[in-house]
């Protein structure tokens, strides 16, 4: 019998633990699942007989020793930044460590210590990261293996809402943390290379050169950058690529609507609002807005940011409730970006019965025999309900799977990890095809030696 | 005979050593004047016989403690962050300190042992801050004298080239620190209040909301916001005023040019550029430019800014430079803020022959017996020469002037300072006006209650 530790029993915990247990019986593995709210635990497990449930805090050593001690593998799905002492742990009592998390520096610098003790340290086993990178890098051993030389990798995620459950202007609802969507983009200006040519787009800049991508039986979305594509160049083997970027999807119309609130300064974290415990969505707009005692916020915005009052635009903004005399209902004064999100929370927030949705789409462009050719992969996966989201299922099917070929003994590799190599990626995309995530791929010839990026 | 020491012999302090030594025969003093360069320090005393050099380095407590005891007040000429041990040297020996520094909390915290020393720490007391200090607080405390309350407060400085050597499309040239020049505005948004309400601009716009103003004979310049102007509601005693605007000001055109780089992101800051060690001009404007191999970088610029090629901004960005294929020159790869400074630098320096120029401009708005009134007080100031800047004269005039009625023992303030009060503006305004620099005023009845800002 074989012993897994599950710490953590969020939102994100849901597909992973029903994975587990699905599989304990014929697999023989005993689960053993933490949580400060063993509430959250039983709620997932109804008490399942393979299944153990812990209230406490991992972060509290004398509790955490034992449970790492008696287990054969721990798969973490606290935030990244409680990591470092289970990992330590691990690798004092020679346990595997399984995270969703991008593998940080600090992590990384345990390899010598993990290979010594003979265990496997694989981080970004999510969705992105995670997917993302499998679905990626059987494609490009593929095209390696036929000889051909990768000219441009462009790949994009989005958590969007499923076309069922869209019923917003936006086409879009808030299906993972509020606080990433309000703040997606901030930080250094986005970085990408293009045909051998640094590119960089400021924050300011960014959701106006977005790039539409058509997915077959679900319509048209856009991407816009992401803050880092070039380091994916190392990870994915490609240090003399070209061309590669990487973004987040939006359906169409988002980002340049979403642009109207960078513009204003409605996303800025980096400074308290005086006073805006008691203010309304109106006098927050009214705050980055010319004074004048006569002219409605509605006009000093549209005239601000040049908006024809029949743009589509307009209507997203005034659906959001901007313009409303209500109180925005924080308990203290907070950052533009703390009142936009509680603002667009009363709007944004998944409805019973809401589904989400994930859509992952890669553009591979290479040359071979002469020829250059364009592989267009991608998938896009509907959640089940508010348990059993696509967000749970994506983050938490990888990490069921991989644990599952761990334990029996397939995976050989030790060390800080990616699953960016076949003897891990292969089992894992095989079995996701299963519960329906399997990509879909066109591959044809092409004229275009590049992508043509904004 | 009392003693004065100088810390700091650079471009700053040619007009303040110059004043130190005209007054010091008549008023018994002996100058001591340090600097790591000895050549700074006789190239403006000339060896003149009160003065003494000394070349050493001011962080070497050996060598500056026994320099601090034998003086009667010290002047510190050094950039902010240097300030500290000299401070607390200048409380051991019980020295007056004097700066043209911003005060930091840091150097706040030293009140009450200053107090205890008998000793006074005056900061701000050069330009700007310094003179806006002074000649605001006159005017608002004859306001306030005469039974007025203060409805608006609005001020403005710059530096800028004097007219007669204003010859470039930008009607700009580097007077002072390039690097501010580049980086001003960025960190948190702007923050003023206006009719009692808080208004906040980001740096993505700061440059689009400048406001115009009007000085006689000079013509017109434009202001855009500081970065904190509610801070001066405390220091000036106006905790209750409905407006208060501090801005910068530049010729009228500048902002709406300068913007275009903004928006790119060609005064970002906050990550090198990998290659720009080897990059032209065009190379780096091209970087923030979407990929095509057949449309001039002119015309992406264009298109991705929306301006006309018969807009005046397209001859200010065309006459920097920016789009000619001249490397660079910078040794190692820099980020985007440096390489920008680094172009401006060419054509933006001043000539030999060139002058300065300073303006300051003050709007107060107040009522009193039921009528509404307006005083407009400003001031401008040319430089001499390349040593004898305006921006020399006016930051070493207050100091030298201060100090000469800090030795008569005309000032008693102790403590952390700075010169706000009466008994401080007013001997030293008094005595600026026989250097020239004095300020005009116009007093009307207004039928506005309140200032009109962007």
């Amino acid at each position: 019998m074989k012993t897994i530790l599950v710490i953590g029993a969020g939102k994100s915990s849901s597909t992973l633990i029903k994975y587990l247990i699905e599989n304990a019986e014929k697999e023989n593995w005993k689960i053993l699942i933490v949580d400060r709210d063993k509430k959250l635990i039983t709620d997932k497990t109804k008490n399942h007989s393979s299944t153990e449930a812990f209230e406490l805090d991992m972060m509290n050593e004398e509790a955490r020793k034992p449970l790492i001690e008696k287990s054969d593998v721990v798969i973490s799905m606290l935030p990244a930044r409680f990591h470092i002492p289970i990992i330590e742990d691990c690798i004092k009592y020679k346990k595997h460590v399984i995270t969703p998390s991008y593998v940080t520096s600090e992590i990384k610098a345990f390899n010598d210590e993990a290979e010594k003790a003979g265990i496997l340290i694989m981080n970004e086993l999510g969705l992105d990261p995670g997917i993302d990178h499998m679905s990626a890098m059987r494609i490009l051993d593929h095209v390696k293996n036929l000889g051909g030389e990768i000219k441009y990798f462009e790949s994009f995620t989005g958590g969007l809402v499923a076309p069922e459950s869209d019923n917003n202007p936006w086409n879009y609802k808030f299906t993972w943390n509020p606080r990433n969507v309000v703040l997606a983009g901030q930080g250094s200006a986005a970085k990408f290379i293009q045909r051998g040519r640094y590119k960089y787009i400021p924050y300011n800049r960014l959701f106006r050169r977005s790039e539409v991508i058509d997915i077959e039986g679900y319509g048209k979305f856009e991407g816009y950058a992401n803050r880092d594509s070039l380091k994916y160049r190392k990870i994915y083997g490609l240090e003399n690529i070209p061309t590669i970027y990487r973004g987040t999807l939006r359906r169409v119309g988002f980002s340049r609507a979403w642009n109207n609130l960078v513009q204003i300064g409605a996303t800025d974290d980096s400074y308290v609002m005086e006073g805006s415990a008691s203010m309304t969505h109106r006098d927050f707009i009214n705050s980055f807005l010319a004074y004048n005692p006569y002219d409605s916020v509605e006009l000093k915005f549209r005239y601000y940011m040049r908006i024809d009052q029949d743009d589509a635009v307009w209507d997203k903004l005034v659906w959001l409730g901007l313009f409303e005399n209500t109180p925005i209902g924080l308990n203290e004064d907070a950052s533009p970006a703390q009142i936009l999100q509680a603002i667009m929370e009363k709007k944004m927030n998944l409805e019973p019965g809401d589904k989400d949705m994930i859509v992952m789409y890669h553009k591979i462009g290479f040359k071979i025999l002469d020829k250059h050719r364009e592989i267009n992969s991608w998938v896009v996966v509907e959640g089940k309900d508010q348990t059993y989201t696509a967000m749970s299922d994506t983050v938490g099917l990888p990490l069921g799977i991989f644990t599952k070929y761990l334990l029996r003994g397939d995976i050989k590799c030790k060390g800080v990890r990616l699953p960016i190599r076949r003897e891990v990626y292969k089992p894992v995309l095989d079995e996701l095809e299963s519960y329906g995530i399997r990509f879909s791929e066109i591959e044809f010839e092409t004229t275009k030696e590049e992508a043509r990026l904004q």
